[in-house]
């Protein structure tokens, strides 16, 4: 899709890359934490931190357990150190280059579980979103999405929505948009923007009516939005590390295989598999078997 | 996909065509229809004509109304000519170039519908059949697919599957084959078979779990055949003669936009259009408005 993707948009002689604005906050977290606050959006406290001096006042500020990190090019928990103790602060700062690159401390938020907000504009500016999905990361990777989230009731949808809708608006987006998202005492708080297609949304290619990549493309060239509608259950697992055989994973009940062409390696994302059947009770079944298969 | 799906064949080292006797059943009407017979399968009344005593004989024995049709490489209604009456019967064997391909004379079918079953065989025999699709020609070529099929009982789908079946094992065929038939009075009738993934089964790519292009891969790489089951109502509409504006289909709910990057020509393929709904009423609002806004 992405070669495919960016072709067609050369020819439509459409931009390919979201609005300064939105990759600029999005790039720095301070910018991007300053902004949810702008708008109403529950984020965890914070604190620019610099240097020894700022590093103890953000410390008092904010409180441990905290989560010590770059402002810029974080990815996949690269750039961030965790802080238990006020006493680990220093080893922290220090394992991120005692402040030759701007960091942020972050208190850490006691969620109940990680959701992501997928949601797409037009260059009219109408807003779709996708149903919200419940994300499982394992040493700062997202290892399994599970779409719909369960037990998310309409109230929290709309929260979602709501708060998905503003970002778009402000940021004046065109594109799709993932919002990460804790969910803490049956609220939503915000913890990261990414200004694009998100892994937690690469269950939409066979779990929606229409996949965030179709969508986000109809968005950039201004053709009307498809529907966000999910279509069954479904569960999204990453591929980390090992290339399985193709032959593993596709005699699971609704399995859809993706390999990305890439080398294996530890921490890398060498593809994914989608898992869609009609009810949650039978792709958690099929979740368990291909858990089974991969080992 | 068909670029895509070479590429993976011959990076496989599979075999990129079914097998030689397919392949020569297909393509000559006569060996198709004797095929139909030995094995039980109901078919139209048919007769070899070569010159203008065997059509008289033909006519006598299979009678009007009827088809001439050359016995290879007819498609979307070419090399056909049709005789409602005796008298007729002269111009069309002209037409056909009065011998000097070998015809065939085929009764004409009172059909209540036309249907067609999309099978795919793996290469250790596993065959996996898709539900039934209604289609509706015009002038020869193929305007809509509906499936599954509305009104088709358990019987009538299991007889459809025990044809398939017998034909995918007497070929001892590996991959997509389709099979184009005639439902009459509660009986399914075998017209044509297409060994290869069919324009029946496009909206197999949004509206089944597997679509027939993947279950296709997977049969000739040896891969474990995918789920056949249809995902809520189907509809495939054909775009024939003018490329329309891509902006065109999508605002329809449900609408998936296929265009094959060919230039607009009276008759020709051009692209097509899957919409897919929860339910056969809305999938049936969608197509109508589908024909409004194309025209």
């Amino acid at each position: 899709v992405p070669a495919a993707a960016v072709e067609a948009l050369r020819e439509a002689g459409a931009a390919v890359h979201p609005g300064p604005e939105a990759l600029a906050t999005a790039q720095d977290r301070l910018a991007e934490k300053t902004l949810f606050r702008e708008l109403g959006i529950p984020t965890a406290a914070f604190a620019t931190v610099d240097d020894q001096d700022s590093l103890n006042a953000a410390l008092a500020d904010v409180g441990v357990p905290a989560i010590l990190k770059t402002r810029r090019l974080g990815y996949d928990g690269k750039g961030q150190a965790r802080i238990d103790e006020p006493r680990e602060a220093h080893e922290a700062f220090a394992s991120l280059g005692s402040g030759e690159v701007p960091l942020l401390l972050e208190a850490r938020v006691p969620f109940r579980r990680e959701l992501s907000l997928l949601g797409v504009r037009g260059v009219d500016g109408e807003v779709r979103t996708y149903p919200l999905v419940q994300n499982e990361h394992r040493e700062g990777i997202l290892r399994l999405s599970l779409a719909p989230a369960a037990g998310i009731d309409a109230g929290l949808q709309a929260a979602a929505e709501a708060l998905g809708g503003r970002l778009l608006e402000r940021l004046d987006y065109v594109g799709v948009l993932a919002v990460e998202l804790f969910e803490v005492d049956g609220e939503l708080w915000a913890n990261e923007l990414a200004p694009r297609v998100h892994n937690s949304g690469h269950w939409t290619i066979e779990g929606a009516q229409t996949s965030q990549f179709e969508n986000h493309l109809r968005a950039v060239l201004g053709l009307p939005l498809g529907s966000t509608a999910a279509r069954g259950h479904a569960a999204m697992v990453n591929l980390i590390g090992d290339v399985p055989g193709r032959e593993t994973p596709l005699g699971v009940d609704g399995a859809h295989l993706h390999l990305y062409g890439k080398t294996g390696r530890a921490g890398r994302k060498v593809g994914h598999v989608t898992v869609v059947c009609d009810d949650a009770a039978a792709t958690a079944a099929s979740v368990e078997r291909l858990r089974d298969v991969l080992g």
